[in-house]
């Protein structure tokens, strides 16, 4: 089905690319055979390193005609094996295709390539008195990255996805066609939205190769509370409420003591509370100081009522950098106070947060793991881990299946989807066939081949 | 290709619907055969009227095996022949299904039939303290005819569009299966987005069934400020200026003198300034008086160093009345002013909608016709009216023709798009064409073959 890469293939893809750009064998290191969680792994037969638009599209156009896999990788965050070569063939590395080419101050909107780090285009943003709105808790991931899985963020409660940010791309098809889709409007009713199949469609069906970004002005002000709770039913019970006193937070995060404490032992910091089983972490903006300190005063009084044992406003500095350096390391932290570990961020209606954890404490007890979580309580979307600690190879294994199986199931009876922005790829598959069922499925996998017929762009992901 | 309606059908679709909502031959009106503006015309062979997403399915499996085309039409205010049969068969009405059927306050959400007309749901949102953002000009559209084009309206500038408040649709494919795409919730990277997709389709992909619909907290404070200037491209001109001082009002609309008298003729009623050649209109909102005084404050003194003649607050009811029922008025102001008119909505780049216009007066005097315009200036949405008057014929059919190439050139060349809010349908097909080209519409049409095989739904509209 697929030809295997050969040495005029080499040929051709250093001529396109440069020889320094092209790594085969020994030369590619282990990294590029998974990316930063799954144990789905597979090493690449050659990796190719893209610089332009006219490369990617010089690529695919040889690996089209020689019916050879391509796979696409940034920064290789992601977390269920969307960027692992399966098939093997090229892996296509997009992260020197990191140029911020444009800021449009009219239009309120940038244009950069694929490989531009999150961190890099919120800092850009931020120095030009912009603010880019989507904030995902990996800031290393790059922006191509983030388009293809529509990732989310902590502040998705207020401002949406990152789908709601993208107005127009410049992708290449398998086939090596350059195509612009959408642009630089805020309107578009010209036929089907190709643009916004492209987005969360995880490298299946075109290479994302330039992005035009709307941006907001910056918020002039913008501060955090930190909200201890007695236990964390109370915790995740006053979301909704505070939904429904018609204040917007830009970010409503919980976490746990445990999480808190694994980040604690990680990062070495301190955070400046842990006496409490249960937090909630809101962030509130706006232009005017007097009316988010109201936003702040209406909603830590609402907590208060509700049980909350303390409210810290975190504007100095020092707190701000304890606490949000402890948020961005709870995956990490978690990962380092186990052996090995899975994950799973379904999404459910955020008046079912609660009914979800209060499900992940009773499996936990049932099957005798740890299940920590953390996550997005303002917009339903958690981030739940499993961890092997000390089960066997075989014990795992089942283990995983059993508590994945149970937490899908549960997620669908809640009214929830099987991901909030980390995506399917490769580890997911079987939980969103099961969710979706056949129609749907089958939609998927003709749409993808209306795009790849020869299913040569990162095959063997999403519905296939 | 298709099979006509016999006897049999009607019978079948009688038993399904209801003997008093099946209509044939002379008792369907011939407002049926057409949309508000296209002089597209076809009458359907049955008019059927359905009630529940299970009558839709019936009537489309029937339909498929039959393999009758069948068109879907809310309330007929389209402009672009979407909705006509122009294949004939089965014409559906979905206006019977008007129910709001719930609203979750813990999730901000309404859930609703397609046939809701746009009005009822603004003020049944308004009546629970809620804002449904999205505000076409068309209030008496139904919110499915709405999804289907993806209509924007006028608070675009501040709240995107129709795409962004769809949480979740049911829908009817044209084989009968009734599919559930996307959830109550806020992030969803869960396989390609179907429901994306569906969002702008036309009636060509699925039939709408019922929405989730995203709603937010009722803004406080909504003041809209009236902005005379000397002449359209001081008025024009004020725009970018306006967003780049990192206020966002909810509207930023434009309208000429000669559209404000039109509307003045047409209504019966004075605005509140004629004196001067152009206007912008301007909507601030917010929770805090204070905050939106200020940003309007801020506006009106950037407008008048620019150029403006003065800067009305429209704050009493009179006025309110005043002005928006003429911005209201002023499509069908402008077809009352001639004898006929075909209208083109184009999109461009904010900081390109003074040199659109500008090419629109210069086409006026090149071609000798009249061509009002009004529209969305914050957003880049125009909308332009070739208006026939006296001309003949076949004079009219020509320069029509000359003046929409010309007219879609020029947007493309600024960066624009054929449709802002109006969509493609029938009319538009062959500039969507030229300017999407061969590759895109290949795919459109592979995905429409996807959904639709035998491709009785909405033939002939938009791709094919």
């Amino acid at each position: 089905m697929y030809n295997k890469i050969n040495s005029d293939d080499i040929s051709v893809l250093r001529s396109i690319v440069g020889d320094s750009e092209v790594l085969v064998g020994d030369s590619i290191s282990e990294d590029y055979s998974h990316d930063e969680l799954g144990d789905v792994k597979k090493m690449p037969d050659v990796l190719v390193r893209v610089h332009t638009t006219e490369e990617v599209s010089a690529v695919m156009k040889h690996a089209w005609a020689r019916s050879i896999p391509v796979t696409v990788r940034g920064s290789g965050t992601g977390l269920v094996g969307a960027a692992v070569p399966i098939e093997g063939g090229i892996l296509l590395e997009t992260t020197k295709m990191n140029k911020i080419l444009s800021l449009d101050k009219n239009n309120l909107s940038v244009t950069v390539q694929p490989g531009v780090l999150l961190m890099e285009l919120a800092a850009f943003a931020e120095e030009n008195d912009f603010l880019y709105p989507p904030d995902p808790g990996e800031k290393s991931a790059t922006i191509g990255g983030n388009i293809s899985t529509n990732a989310g963020g902590m502040r998705a409660v207020k401002y949406g996805v990152t789908r709601d940010y993208v107005r127009a791309l410049t992708v290449v098809m398998p086939n090596g066609d350059i195509l612009n889709l959408g642009a630089t409007v805020a309107k578009n009713s010209s036929g089907y939205s190709l643009k916004d199949l492209i987005i969360g469609s995880e490298g299946t069906l075109a290479i994302i190769c330039e992005a035009v970004l709307k941006l907001l002005p910056l918020p002039k002000v913008s501060v955090s509370l930190l909200v201890p709770f007695p236990d964390m039913k109370t915790a995740i019970e006053a979301v909704p409420k505070i939904i429904r006193s018609k204040i917007i937070p830009t970010a409503i995060e919980y976490m746990s003591r445990d999480t808190i404490l694994f980040s604690e032992s990680y990062l070495g910091k301190k955070f400046p509370d842990t006496k409490n089983d249960a937090y909630i972490l809101l962030t509130f903006d706006g232009n005017s100081d007097a009316q988010v300190a109201a936003d702040m005063n209406t909603v830590a009084e609402l907590c208060l009522e509700i049980g909350a044992k303390d409210a810290y406003i975190v504007d100095t500095d020092e707190r701000k950098k304890a606490v949000w350096s402890a948020r961005g390391a709870f995956l990490e932290a978690i990962k380092a106070s186990t052996t090995e570990m899975d994950e799973c961020d379904v999404v459910v209606p955020v008046d079912k947060v609660d009914a979800f954890i209060k499900y992940t404490h009773e499996l936990a007890d049932e099957l005798k793991i740890r299940i920590p979580s953390f996550g997005h309580a303002g917009d339903g979307n958690l981030h739940v881990y499993i961890c092997r600690d000390e089960l066997s190879e075989s014990d795992w294994r089942s283990t995983l299946k059993l508590c994945f199986d149970r937490m899908y199931e549960k997620a669908e009876s809640l009214g929830g989807l099987v991901s909030g922005e980390h995506g399917i790829g490769y580890a997911k598959k079987e939980f969103l066939k099961k969710q979706l069922g056949d129609a749907q499925i089958l939609l998927m996998q003709g749409i993808k081949k209306v795009f790849d017929e020869k299913n040569i762009l990162n095959p063997g992901k999403i519905c296939f």
